[in-house]
């Protein structure tokens, strides 16, 4: 039914499906977020078989988004502690909890997060880094395509010029 | 392998990836952002098989992401259209390709976005709605869980006075 990677897609979301494009990987993160760190607790919380809890763990750790940390050698037990790719992901699980709360929550948000600093509830929105105006998709147009040359040099893309296409 | 729906779980993160946490369904609103509304064009540029493709169309209108906009009467054809609800799936596709650009891209991002208003890349940021500030995993906590009673008021969370946890 689906295609078995994206791997060959020249696109940087289809890259980011590869590593957690699977409704499960992206509710482990979630609670990493909430400072989930072992496997029993990961699986209590989300109600998911241990082979399967295994599995996606084992994937996350080799693309680099969790660490195994061990705090018992004998077994052997591991915290699984987001590195700063998975910390990284942290945009991602916000834009889904915000849209889950908008459209998908008639009785209101099932858990709200407080931004610490203003003390008031957290609702994030996008910003340009450079002019830190709000942007939404009909602000932003193509600078480059798959079609183009990509730049040899190391990226670098703040100040960078470009044309926009129309 | 996975569980069947995330329907009952309370979670706004689960409600949203029981509407687009499959890997086609975010590469087709990719598309759509770029401009695709025809089956067709979806077709060409994903690669998916006609049937897949149709499933996952049929899904996202029955879930109220696109609406069908006939533009012919005989045959029918439609163009798929982003409604509110999927427009507003804007910020996790940013997060998706941001993530991907900085993780996954060694040879630079594959696309580049100009934000028109600034004419630099748009690298988006985000920000608190209420005060401005960029917030990250750890400017935030929790205010309320699926344990504490929902509002039965209209929810409006600008401003609401609420309790972070430790």
């Amino acid at each position: 039914m689906q295609r078995s990677s994206f791997r060959e897609m020249n696109c940087s979301i289809g890259q980011s499906l590869e590593v957690v494009g699977e409704w499960w990987s992206l509710l482990i993160i979630r609670d990493a977020f909430m400072g989930v760190t072992r496997f029993v607790d990961f699986q209590e919380r989300l109600g998911i078989a241990r082979n399967v809890l295994n599995q996606r763990l084992s994937h996350l750790v080799d693309e680099g988004v969790f660490e195994r940390v061990t705090y018992q050698e004998h077994p052997p037990r591991y915290d699984y502690v987001l590195t700063e790719q998975g910390r990284d992901l942290w945009a991602v699980v916000v834009a889904l909890r915000q849209w889950g709360d908008r459209w998908r929550a008639p009785d209101g948000p099932p858990l709200q997060l407080v931004h610490n600093d203003c003390g008031h509830i957290a609702e994030l929105t996008p910003v340009c880094a450079h002019c830190g105006e709000p942007v939404g998709p009909t602000d932003v147009s193509v600078a480059t395509d798959s079609a183009v040359a990509k730049p040899s040099v190391q990226r670098s893309s703040k100040g960078a010029q470009s044309r926009p296409e129309p």
